[in-house]
C-alpha cells in the first residue's frame, strides 16, 4: 500500500510534467516563427491538448493497451473501445503496484498529444487550420495508439524484443514521419527558397523559444522518469541522470559543431541540440550507463547541425527543425539502444526492424490522410493569407495587438 | 510513518503547484490587458501573494480552521488568532497522517491569496492601487477565512452537508462575487462602451495569456489533487482525471459554441473555456465519474461564451472575463455536485443554500469595503491616469522600456 | 525500502525544481537588461547549465564530496576524480536511505551551475562571451566544488561547526564574491554613470523578469526543501514555511522601505526584495522558527534597498542587482544563523569565520581568473559592440527579429 501510494505520487507528478511540456512546445514554436502566425500556432497547440486527451479517453487508451489475445498477430485490436476501469484498477494488483488505472490513463494521455504537436511545428505558417484539426484527430485518435500498441501494448514488435523505453520512436518518430510527409506535401513557405538557396526566416521571440526548450527539458524529467512506470529509486534516478547528461552533451556538441561549421555562437542550434539529445536518449534512458548517455547525446547534437542543413538542402521547409530533432534523432536514439544498451538482448537489427515498421506505417498513414485532405479541402492557405498572416485570416486577432514602443 | 511521509510529499508538491498558479494568473491578466497597465497588474499580483501569505500566517489560518466548539453556531471563532503549531502537528496523528501542520498551513495559505487575484483581473486598468491593497488586506485577511470556516473549518454549512471539494465556491465564487461588486462600483474603462455597444479592447500579449492558462491548468493538478488532503491513490488519480477531462471538454465546447455563434476560431474563448471547466469541476472533482466530469466541463464551456456576452450586455466591464469564469462557472460547479455527485448525500438544494449564503456574505462584505473606499479615498484613477496608463502614474516605470524594433 | 523510495521521489522533484530555476534566472536577467543583449544572456545561461552539469559529472561531484580522510586538513582532495557509483549507491545504506547516489549527483549538479549564473547577471551587457565561458568552466568546475567541500563535503569548516543549510554562502555568496570582482575589473556600462551620478538603464521585459522571480521562488521549494536530503515530514514542511514567509516578508519590506525612501511603488525593488529574502533564509531555513524567518526576511528586504543604492554609490555597475541579492543577503543569512538558530551550537563567531574564509578564497580565485583573462584575451567587448549590442556582434542574431507593431 505505501509503495503503491509512493509510486502513484511519482507517476502523477510525471504526468503533470509531461502536461507542462505542451507549454514548452507552444513557446518553442511561436518563438521560432513569425509574429503574424502566433495565434494560429497557439490555437493548434491548445486544440491538440484538449482534443487529444478527449480522444484518448474515448478510445485511444484501450486501443493502445488492448491486452492482445494469445495467438493474435499483435497488430490491431478494437475490442477494448470505450473506457471502463477494470475492477482491480485502483489496487496494488493493477500494474504491479506501480500506479492506478486512472493515473495510467492520464500519463499515457499526456503522451498522445505530443505526436501531433511535432507536426504542428513543421507545418507552421502555411497550413490551413481546418485540415490540420482533421489530421490531428485521425493521427492522435487512431494512428498513434495503433502504432503504440505494437510495442507498449504488447504487440508484435514487443514480442520480437524491440525496445523503446519512453518513445524516441513511438512518440517522436511517429510525429517526425508525419512531419516529413506534411512538409513535403505542403511545400515551402513563400520566400524560403530563393534561386534554390534556403533563406533564414527569423522567428519573433527567441526568449520564449529558449524558455520553451528549458520547459521541455524539465518536462522530460516526467517523460522519461515516468516511463519507468514506478518510483523505483535505482531506475528513476539513473534515468534522470542519463536524460540530463545526454541533453547537456548534445547541446554543447551542437553549439560546438555549429561554431566550427559556421563560425557563429548560434543559440538556436544550441537549443535544438539539447532537444535532439533528449529525443536521442529517450529510447534507452533506463538501459544506459551515464557515459553512453553522453556519447549518445553528443552524437545527437552533432547530427542536429548536419540534419538541419540536410533538410534545407533537399528543399524541405521545416520552420522549427522538427524533422531533425524528432525524426532523425528519434531514429538515432532507437538504433543507439542496439549499440549501447546494457541489456544484451537488445540488438541493432531488431531496433532497425522496429524503426522500419514505424517508418512504413507512419509514412503510409500520414500520406493517406494528408494527401486526401490536399485533394479535397486543400491544405494550404492562400498566398494572400500566408503573406498577411494566419492570425488575421483564420482567427481575426493579433498576438500583440496593443503592443507599443516608448520613445527612446 | 512511511505513509505520512508520502502524503506529506504529495501535499508539499501540490502546495508548490498552487503557488505557481500565481504566475499563471499574472500572465493571464497582463496578456489580456493593455501594455500601459502591465507593471500595475504585476505589482498587485506580487502584493497579493506576499501579503496574503503573511496575513494567513498572522491570523487567517486559525480563523479558517477554528475547531468550532460543540454547540457553537459555526459562523465565527476568533479564539485561535495568532499561530502556534499544536503539539501533535508534526506527527501522523495530525490530520490523520495526511500531512504536517506546517504543510497544512502553507497549502491553505497558497489558496488564500487566490480570491483577491480574481478581483485584481476584473478591476484591471482603472482601479487605484492603494484602495486595492486595502481591499486585499481585508478580503484575504478576514472575509475569505471566515467564509472558508463555514465549510472547510467545520462550520454550519459543513454541518448541513454542503459540499465544495476544492473551492468552486469557497475560492472562486468568493473572488467572483467581489469582482462583480467591484466592477459595478468602479464603472467601465473609458472607451469600453460606445453608444451602449461593448467595444473590444484587445490585450497586448496573448502568448503570455496562453501560457498563463496552461500554467493555471498545471497548477490545478495541485489545487484539486492536493484537496484530497492525502496521497490516496484512488482519490488523487480520479481527481486529476476528472479535472483534466473537464478542462479539455470545456475548452473544446467553448471554442465550438463560439465558432457557431461568431464564425471565428477564437483563442481567448478557448482559453477562458478551459478555465471555466477547471472552476466548474473543482467543487466535485473527487465525487464525479469521468463521464460526468466531461458533461460538467462541456456545460461550463458553453456557459462561458454566453456569460461573457451577458456581462457585456449588462454593461459591466470585466477585462479578463473573471466574472464569467470564476463566479458563473463557480456557481455552476457547486450546483453540479447536487446533480452529478456519486455521493447520494449531496443534494441540489443544499448546494443552492451554500451558494446563496456565500452570495449574501460576499456581496455584503465586498460592497461595504469597496463602497467605503469609494466614498473616502476614492477607488478610480483619474481620466488622465487611465488614458496614459497606470504604470507611468502609479509606478513611474514601463513594462518594456527598452523594447525596440528591427528594420524589416 | 518504502522510505527510501519516498525520500528519493522528493529529492528527484526537488532536483527538477532547482533545474527550473535556471529558467527563472534567465528570465530575470534578460528582463532587467536591454534588448540588444538578450541572445547573449540566454546563450550564457544555456552554456552554464549544460557545461556545468558535464563538469560536475567529470569531476566536480567527487571533488565536492571527497570523503576527507581522517586527519586530513579538510581543504582539498582530488582522489575521487572521475565518477563511479559506489557499490551501495542505489541502496538504502547510501545516505541513510535518503536517496540514491545518482539522485545525489543530479541534485548537487543542479546547484553547481547556479554560482556562475549569478556572475552572468552582474557582468551582463559588456563582457566578452569567450572569457566568460572560460571563467565559468574554472569557477564551476574547480572553485565551487573545492569551496563546497569545506562544509558540505565534511571539510574543516564543517568540523568547526559552521552551518549553511542550503547555500546562502556556499552557493549565493560564492557567486556573489565573484560577481563583485568581475564587476570591478570590468567597469561600468557606457552611460551608467554621468558626472558620477548613476543613471537608470531600464530593462526591456519586466513581465519576464517578474515571472523569473516567481519561478525562482518556486524553484526554492526544491533548493531548500531538497537540502533536507530526505522527505522528513517535519523538517521539509518547516523549511518550506520558513522559506516562503521570509520571501514574503522581504518583498513587502523592500517595497515599503523603497516607497518611504523614493515615494514610488517600485516593482523591481519588490522583486529583488523577495530574492533577497530567499537568499537570506537559505543558510538556516531548517533551524528557524517561522517568526525568526519573518524577521530575517524583513531585514533582508530592507537591506536590499540600501545595498542597491550602496553598490551604485561606490560606482559599481551591477545591472540586475546580483551583488545586493546574492552577496549581501547571502552574508546576512549566514550570520543570521548565528543569531536566530534554534540550535544552540550555532554561533555568530563561527558563522563569521565561515563567511571570511569564503570571502578570502572567492575573492582571490575569482580575481586570479578574471584578472588573468583581462590581461591576456581581454574581458570587455569593444565600445562599438557594446553600443550596438552583443547579440549582433557575438551571435549574429536578434532576440525579436520579426517583432512588428500593429497600427493603432
Amino acid at each position: 500500500m505505501e509503495l503503491l501510494t509512493t509510486n502513484n505520487v511519482w507517476m502523477m507528478i510525471c504526468t503533470a510534467l509531461v502536461f507542462f511540456m505542451h507549454t514548452g512546445f507552444a513557446f518553442l514554436e511561436i518563438g521560432l516563427t513569425r509574429q503574424k502566425n502566433t495565434i494560429n500556432i497557439l490555437f493548434k497547440n491548445i486544440f491538440i491538448i484538449t482534443v487529444g486527451l478527449l480522444l484518448y479517453y474515448i478510445g485511444g487508451f484501450n486501443l493502445m493497451y488492448p491486452g492482445f489475445a494469445e495467438g493474435s498477430a499483435g497488430v490491431l485490436d478494437f475490442a477494448g473501445f470505450g473506457i471502463t476501469a477494470p475492477e482491480n484498477g485502483m489496487t496494488a494488483e493493477y500494474a504491479d503496484g506501480g500506479y492506478t488505472w486512472w493515473t495510467d490513463f492520464l500519463f499515457q494521455g499526456m503522451f498522445a498529444a505530443t505526436a501531433a504537436t511535432i507536426v504542428s511545428g513543421a507545418v507552421a505558417e502555411r497550413m490551413k487550420i481546418g485540415p490540420f484539426m482533421i489530421f490531428t484527430i485521425i493521427y492522435v485518435g487512431l494512428v498513434y495508439p495503433i502504432a503504440g500498441s505494437w510495442k507498449w501494448g504488447g504487440g508484435f514488435l514487443d514480442q520480437i524484443g524491440f525496445y523503446d523505453f519512453a518513445g524516441s520512436t513511438l512518440v517522436h518518430s511517429i510525429g517526425g514521419w508525419a512531419a516529413l510527409v506534411a512538409v513535403w506535401l505542403l511545400g515551402s513557405r513563400i520566400g524560403k527558397f530563393k534561386n534554390c538557396k534556403p533563406q533564414a526566416i527569423p522567428g519573433h521571440n527567441i526568449p520564449l523559444a529558449t524558455a520553451g526548450v528549458l520547459i521541455l527539458w524539465l518536462g522530460w524529467f516526467g517523460f522519461n522518469g515516468g516511463s519507468v512506470l514506478s518510483a523505483d529509486p535505482e531506475l528513476t534516478s539513473l534515468t534522470l541522470v542519463t536524460t540530463c547528461l545526454a541533453a547537456a552533451a548534445a547541446g554543447v556538441t551542437a553549439a560546438l559543431v555549429s561554431f566550427l561549421k559556421y563560425k557563429n555562437l548560434d543559440l538556436t542550434m544550441f537549443l535544438n541540440g539539447i532537444l535532439g539529445g533528449l529525443v536521442g536518449i529517450t529510447a534507452g534512458a533506463d538501459v544506459m550507463t551515464p557515459e553512453s548517455a553522453i556519447v549518445i547525446g553528443a552524437i545527437a547534437g552533432a547530427l542536429i547541425v548536419f540534419a538541419v542543413a540536410f533538410v534545407d538542402a533537399i528543399k524541405l521547409d521545416d520552420p522549427v527543425g522538427a524533422i531533425a530533432v524528432h525524426l532523425i534523432c528519434g531514429i538515432w536514439g532507437t538504433l543507439a539502444v542496439g549499440i549501447f544498451s546494457t541489456n544484451p538482448e537488445h540488438t541493432f537489427l531488431i531496433q532497425l526492424t522496429g524503426v522500419a515498421c514505424y517508418a512504413a506505417f507512419c509514412l503510409v498513414t500520414s500520406f493517406l490522410i494528408i494527401f486526401t485532405l490536399k485533394k479535397t479541402v486543400g491544405i494550404r492557405v492562400s498566398e494572400k493569407e500566408e503573406l498577411e498572416g494566419l492570425d488575421a485570416h483564420e482567427h481575426g486577432m493579433n498576438a500583440y495587438s496593443d503592443f507599443r514602443l516608448n520613445d527612446h
